[in-house]
């Protein structure tokens, strides 16, 4: 049974939950509710693991930035060191903030500084994503799993907001990590 | 079939492709691959219809932001207008985004400006998302549709930068626009 005290206070009533379909990596998660017009129909929306991202920077003040091939759209993209957790429900995520920033840039870190998290979508796809800044770090050799084809690019972070601004920088969460961080160093 | 040119440049050599599930709003796709390593194993994600992401102005310059209330996160979130196509492979996107803005904040707009694309994540769920800036919006009744419980908050550009540093706008796709609509503004 779920408690979702405000969602009963708006007019939904929970009925059930159910998970037509789980993959390793996600489940779709069926939620027969009561709606606030009084019918009773499913809300439909994709459960997946927790994620964490990572806003490296260097001892020179550089962010490190990857370039990722992402098979899906069959091109590459800007992005920050991420990855999944194993478990629906948990996982040390700090430790997994680690290990990700060493395989994917071969990277260690001085110092690590949560910045609370965000949200890749809110209504289909409400996915947490739990925001590091990592400072300090040195680059070593990368540690990448298959599939994974990622380069290094340390930039400097006033030209990561630029390519936020102007588009080269495409993904929402990683645009979203960059104003987390900007808060920071400003500070 | 599929032409992935970069794929099979690096390594992954497409076999066929299935959908398991499908939803009214997604499907999951999964890909059967030969993978870099050569080993035969599915590529799976989510495939969504487009998504259009609107940064309403008004002519004193604020930007109409929204408070939603998000049934499976049983929490508000602050927004800007945003909804999805009915259909997989198009429909008229400024079409779409002049209905969003008119349903959930009474909008009308005197022009709007395409401000590219953003994706909502890149690996398991590569979603599009199709960004506007619509200019001189005037406010009027909204039209919001069941379920759909939306306060509108007009706000000083400037505060709605600072909402996404301090973490206060939590949406990764939210983040992305406001970045692409600051450097039109400061242009």
């Amino acid at each position: 049974m779920e408690h979702r005290r405000l969602g009963e206070k708006y007019g939904w009533h929970f009925i059930r939950t159910d998970y037509p379909y789980t993959h390793r990596m996600f489940r779709v998660r069926q939620d027969t509710l009561r709606w606030p017009d009084g019918q009773v129909r499913p809300f439909t929306y994709i459960e997946t693991k927790p994620v964490v991202l990572i806003v490296p920077l260097t001892e020179a003040g550089e962010v490190v930035l990857i370039r990722q091939f992402r098979y899906p759209l069959d091109r590459w993209f800007w992005e920050i060191p991420a990855g999944g957790s194993h478990d629906f429900d948990g996982d040390d995520l700090l430790e997994l903030a680690r290990r990700e920033l060493r395989e994917e840039v071969g990277g260690e870190a001085e110092s690590w500084e949560a910045m609370g998290t965000c949200y890749l979508g809110l209504g289909l796809m409400p996915q947490r994503l739990h925001l590091y800044l990592a400072r300090g770090v040195r680059l070593h050799e990368q540690e990448t799993e298959v599939g994974e084809i990622i380069e290094v690019h340390p930039v400097p972070f006033a030209q990561a907001l630029a390519m936020a601004r102007s588009g080269e920088i495409e993904s929402g969460p990683v645009a979203c990590a960059l104003f987390r961080a900007e808060a920071r160093l400003r500070g």
